[in-house]
């Protein structure tokens, strides 16, 4: 279960919803009713954000239904998901909405797009997506990347341990890091030990040094081809990974390399599908309507 | 002042460290002390988000310098920040302001872009920012977005007034909303009333019932210069905007109809820009040392 | 919309019920049922609070309906809103719903009573309400307001551009503004721009410079008379408002001079309108009493 | 200590300064730097929120000196504070640090007033604030009547047992009440047992049962001379307390009647003091102005 | 009413449940549905936190049915709770759920056995419970502890009046406390007047001081039964404390002492109570399911 | 780096001090200055909670010094921590400073404590601290696991796979777990594939099945011991931890049998270590005395 409490997606809402809806009011839509169906301009490879979207609505006091799930394929013009309510609430909330599908199902699409591509060029590798997304965005970003059929990199600096370039300058480099990993092993029995090569030669050192994870950062097909089987063969058991640069251009040829998996921030930036978000009055009793004087709209009542 | 606050700054640290860094940790760099300088791989034409980067960084306890403020170009190489602290604080945030930075830094830098082509073909252009960024990250990218010289369009429901095609479903349509002007005027006396449009008659119906913003969507250059020239005659004060697909692509054309401004989120989405953490290992006179007794890293003392 | 999520009605709760109601919890209520019924103690211009006083109910685990909804009259004695549950849970948080009734209801028949008052010499005439409220207490205030017929100045510092003396000191004071006017409002095409003047002669100045809006701080009657009629003539349509020290008792007089509304923060600063809350026992089946052992009151179970 | 957390001044200043300060951003404010003063328009028989407002300024990277600590008296005129820094910063939250000196200082004032009142018919006398004030300002509300010289009634449902007429519904009424006394007593040793009456008869009943604290609720002075005397030889460490409608207008004839104390949320409510805010320009040597190209205004640096 | 908001309940989800349970999307539990029943491995004196770990299991989209309340008792293998939905969702949370089961049952049968020996010693004694529990966990430490038939000593500082030896330190020493009551006593009516004692003689220079409240710090029995004799014997309504080293061993002799209450950190900390946790597999007919394509798991739909 | 952001400690601050110490408020000691050594009762054998401790007198406006570091030995009476300031603020947070050393440092107590008897047996066996704290301390209670030595089991669901017997209800028992190891691996080639096991017959199912990390739950020492030789005869590198019921009386015997790790929440559940929080009070130049006047104590002003 991918976690998306009511406090988090209400936050999303007053990102936008900051107090009220100045044009709802100004048009007195509190007295009106409709529905809305959301559904995609191009055809989806994998639908993203529905769910939250729809708890979004709800979330405003109206009545929403998931058409499409989060991760299965949409064509053109199908509906994605329906909410109906107060016309004021609906507008309060459904750019929002909007928004959610739109960005999650373009990070989504393109993950699919990259593991297809990937797939075919390597039908064991996995697309794995990293901390590095738009700040203030990682549940949305890492919800939809699953969506897509990637998986999680890595959550955060407390959910594993990747040694980088940037470590080793603290640790007497390369081998200073080859002679720290038996005792990390023995701390840390439940991690698997990553880290960041620049070379081919890196690569084997710490392989031979028992390095769980490999992440060959910005090698060319050729050399990365070259590692994975030198490295294999020092230690079979070594995952390697290829990270720095990935792209939906070049994941076919880096796949071919042997790789176990490409790391890739590249589905995270990218523009949103179209999701179009279309109206329809209903017919509504007001309620309160016989006081016969001006209602403002307020707090949820339901 | 554009704000943002400890607590947001905080937030953001947490979404990457949630608990503690696990590699840091394993290779005890609480022992060392360090520097790291930022510096951009290519020239770009607006940093942005210098300022929070150095912040992110002193809250993890460490000294921090902005060399490069937010708004202002830099070269490729040249250092936009400079941090430095004991090794393991700098590790725990180091990637999020860089990631603040390098996110920031592509939004402002397409926006500075943008603005520039537009402005080649209309001086007075300006390019405004709308409320369609990913969810959960509208304060860093309005921020971005200044920095690269853009204005703000809507910051959200509550700080203006825009009639868009789905409210006129319940209100009689185009004439209907014509017919609320004069209403919405006396009520909202210190806002500008501004509306979507899809075609020049609709565009010149509310230049004529007074609208005071005409919001042009997805008209092809040609239409659009036909009608901001029959507005402009019709309602010499209306603003006209021109929004839907705006692109640096086509901003040139779009800018040469005569439009007071482009509504745009196009540089919202797109490649963040490359910037090099460079570290370097500094002298440390660690505390307690003489203990002799492993330390495990804590809470912040400073 | 106006905006309440049930995170910021759980905050009005746990400002008053911190961790235990010891009251009820002495008292054993947890063993009984009851019903409230809120009704004011005298007639309600416009009565205010009542959906969100029912949801603070509903978030105790208790029935509520609302009986007479925000912004319409209510005679004395009329019930507002019914709420009914355990006993203890309605004790739990009838003096947070009360309170939010009384004062948001107070706040709209001050509202209520100025635009009447007002209106009575000015039909078209708006009142606006400002910034200025109680720390802390902006979204009630403000919703209190709407529901009293009133509008929103400004919601903050992101939604407008309104020029103060205290700006003035910085710019080169009233011609540096008057000078700074084509930028700003090609920089800023969807604001409208606005600036607070002392005197008439400033108001022209400004006027003539082409400002939007013309805030009159604590002009007498006679003078803002003299202004609207000279800065209408010099820019008809500038909109122009009167500010400082507006209140019941000189509401009607500004609003004869002709200005388009009257920004005041009287209504937010008054007596809450008294609410009575009477309570009623009612029949209960304990659930689990048949264990015969006592039983503490614990949190939500519905 | 009066606890203000950073976190809590934090979210008073983001009521007013959501995102961006338009104006200072529109005028350029953050090329200029200015100091401002505080001071009443009218002595303040006791200032109240000066440390707030400090502190609200120095979130905002400026520099603050309180110069009247919260609970003294200040002659119109006299600087309560002054804080200096880059112009736009100030700008940013200067209305907020003077709309908490303004109100916390009117409920400041309102507390001292009625206490020099009472306490001139009975020395011993003390106000005491109730959980009745504006709902979301709890915390400025009992701080600023703990400057004025009261004290606080109940800070919420968890801290006191008091007994109204809404629990006796539940419990047999008064005589229910009365025999529930030994057994509270003996579970909540710790606790005075307070209850609300509207009737002599009621008090003593109460007071011969053991209770500790009768709130006289609505009485006239007369009665309420009379409940005094019979209740406290009844049971003379009773401490008795007026509640109900009292304001500064009866405060002195209901101190008379020789209770211990008046309970009342006249303070709350009011008109806050007037607090002039005057700025002046400073010289300011501009950070990285040698750049010549347009800053805009960020996030603190400092 | 013991308060705990959704939003607390759901910082416990969150505490285990950061982003996404990777376990269960790497099972694919998404597609299963499932029951779950809680029971405790031996009995228990008091179950605590059922109604919590019910409305965990309801934020996590489960249906969830408390069997057995807290401050009942319940015996081995009696079931204390239902829950049931899809599998991937009860297993987000089961382990809250029960975590918070465990650690109440934990402290609420600690107190009940305490209450149950000392009141063996001393029918009408009461066990308090103090601030001094593990830092973060006082709202389900409290609800325990009155689960298990406790009160509550103080929930904080602002609750009530009590003097440490540390506080002497600056006023004066004993002396200078008992000096200062009478002044106490006028301003804080409403409030008993408490003081920690060391000694006898402390003890009765308070008591004739007119202290309300002597908490007798770590006295040996003997000594504590003689100052409870002369403290009441001075001042008959004091009440008497025994606090400082308060455990199941020693509650008994305390109890026999006279005094009115104990106050101990004794039962927060102590093991877990066991509760197991038994899944069984339910038909579950999963939306969706004929789409055929690998469905990851969202958001909460319902 | 070990997480603690000042909104974390401030949450722990107001857990007590909700509003005003009101016995600091009743003793006037704001008028005070002091200062407080933190030394600990018995001698420890790791120290905790001192950096927190010391940032939590610092947010109440104090000065503090850490004397010894987290992780590291203190004899009985050596300093702590060391804080001065005005007496209120010392009082308004000292005991949530001790709360916080006392439990952390029971923690760190009871970890070093078992690592050291378990080492004694097996020098590379290693603690390790699971999910099941008190929930809401997961923060402090890893933190001080840290300290004393031990390493993290796992943080949460977000970070690792670990399959119980509740999983296999759904996944058709140990054969389907089994059976889906390729693929989980595939999917997941970062994680160590974890599994709970009941028998001898589950651990070597799992081992030939490929299983990173084998948790034996429950097995006594000679079953744990077969067990092991069993497992890593059939795949040599997998990781055998045990789990269930391991303690400080028991530790020495599991880690007999060659296990890698004991994974064990007995360190989180016991006594807190006492920490004697000494006063001294200190020459105070008090601000603003000259006034004369009585002066409540407020919010921070530094």
């Amino acid at each position: 279960m991918f976690w998306m409490s009511d406090a988090f997606l209400t936050g999303l809402i007053e990102e936008d919803l900051h107090l009220v809806d100045l044009t709802s009011l100004a048009l007195g839509l509190e007295g009106c009713r409709g529905e809305v169906v959301a559904s995609p301009k191009k055809a989806l490879a994998a639908a993203a954000g529905t769910e939250a979207a729809a708890r979004i609505f709800r979330l405003a006091g109206c009545e929403a239904e998931v058409l499409v799930e989060s991760g299965f394929p949409a064509s053109a013009g199908e509906p994605l998901l329906k909410a109906s309510g107060q016309a004021d609430r609906l507008h309060a909330v459904y750019k929002t909405a909007q928004n959610v599908m739109e960005c999650s199902s373009g990070i989504a699409c393109r993950c699919r797009l990259m593991a297809q591509k990937a797939k075919g060029a390597s039908p064991g590798i996995e697309i794995l997506v990293p901390r590095k997304h738009m700040p203030g965005a990682k549940r949305l970003s890492l919800a939809a990347a699953l969506a897509g059929g990637a998986s999680i990199h890595r959550t955060g600096l407390s959910d594993s341990i990747l040694v980088f370039d940037q470590h080793r300058e603290f640790i007497g480099g390369i081998e200073g890091l080859a002679k720290a990993i038996p005792d990390m092993r023995r701390r840390f029995p439940e991690k698997k030990l990553a880290a960041e090569v620049a070379t081919g030669n890196e690569a084997l050192i710490l392989a031979k040094a028992g390095i769980d994870i490999l992440q060959l950062e910005r090698f060319s097909p050729g050399d990365m081809a070259e590692t994975v089987k030198a490295a294999k063969a020092a230690r079979p058991e070594t995952a390697i990974i290829a990270a720095g640069g990935v792209s939906a251009d070049n994941c076919e040829s880096l796949a071919s390399t042997g790789v176990d998996a490409l790391v890739t921030s590249w589905p995270y930036f990218g523009r949103p599908e179209d999701v179009k978000m279309t109206f329809a009055k209903m017919p509504f009793a007001q309620k309160g309507a016989s006081k016969g004087s001006p209602k403002p709209p307020f707090a949820l009542e339901a």
